[in-house]
């Protein structure tokens, strides 16, 4: 698999349960570009489902927006200093904020697609938005603010 | 350990990773009454790190706040109509939205207190406000309008 945003974080900050390489028992997601946005990939297997067996739970949709989030502002921040993620050590942003609008039941056993959307860049803060679809129809929104940490 | 919320949800409903009875691969967090409030107690195991290694992830401290407010809610809709949880099926109630504020860093492998404090119900829309907390101190609230489904 090619490398994803998140495998560009430096090794102090790769444990993430959600998306960091170093971690064994993590979903490692990876995040990329996709245009001018970002996109990530998941399937949940059937042990994440919600409180019905054939939808996802909560927690996973808006773990997948967590870390695509934060990648995805990572990687719009390099940009705008004319970066590639691998160009030096990308910042490590931490979501100071996210809000999940669950439009309706996510399936599970089936791939789902995380893109995130540049919104605003002002300093450490990145504002991103991000759709989460499944088979084409989009079955969560997400706003996120990301803040850098210092170096 | 004493009945939680969840443990009271139709079997059709109880398979959610975070909090259901019938997910043997799930988290199994189990809420209770605290007077007026909720509370809901779960000690992340040092897997579920965020990037640093002696932080929670994102998606735990979400997930904590997505299964204790909708098992809330259902409290909280059965006290209004002075019920128990235990009182015939209780309601079923799916996130519409999740706001999460992250305070600070969370710590790993520390008892989390999550509480939930009832704002409104209006016909099956409830909003519930909720603390999450490590050692007394505050690391993130959250905000959630949660919606009952309908039978």
């Amino acid at each position: 698999m090619p490398k994803g945003f998140q495998d560009f974080y430096p090794d102090r900050f790769s444990h993430c349960y959600g998306c960091g390489k170093d971690n064994p028992h993590g979903h490692h997601l990876k995040s990329y570009w996709d245009g001018e946005e970002t996109i990530a990939r998941f399937t949940p297997g059937a042990e994440f489902s919600g409180g019905v067996p054939d939808n996802v739970y909560g927690g996973m949709i808006a773990s997948l927006f967590d870390c695509h989030g934060t990648a995805s502002a990572a990687a719009f921040a390099q940009r705008a200093q004319n970066r590639a993620m691998g160009d030096g050590d990308p910042p490590r942003f931490v979501t100071a904020s996210l809000k999940v609008d669950f439009l309706r039941p996510t399936p599970i056993r089936v791939e789902l697609v995380v893109k995130g959307k540049l919104e605003s860049i002002e300093g450490r803060k990145v504002r991103v938005t991000m759709i989460l679809s499944a088979q084409g129809i989009p079955c969560a929104t997400a706003q996120m603010l990301a803040i850098s940490l210092k170096e």
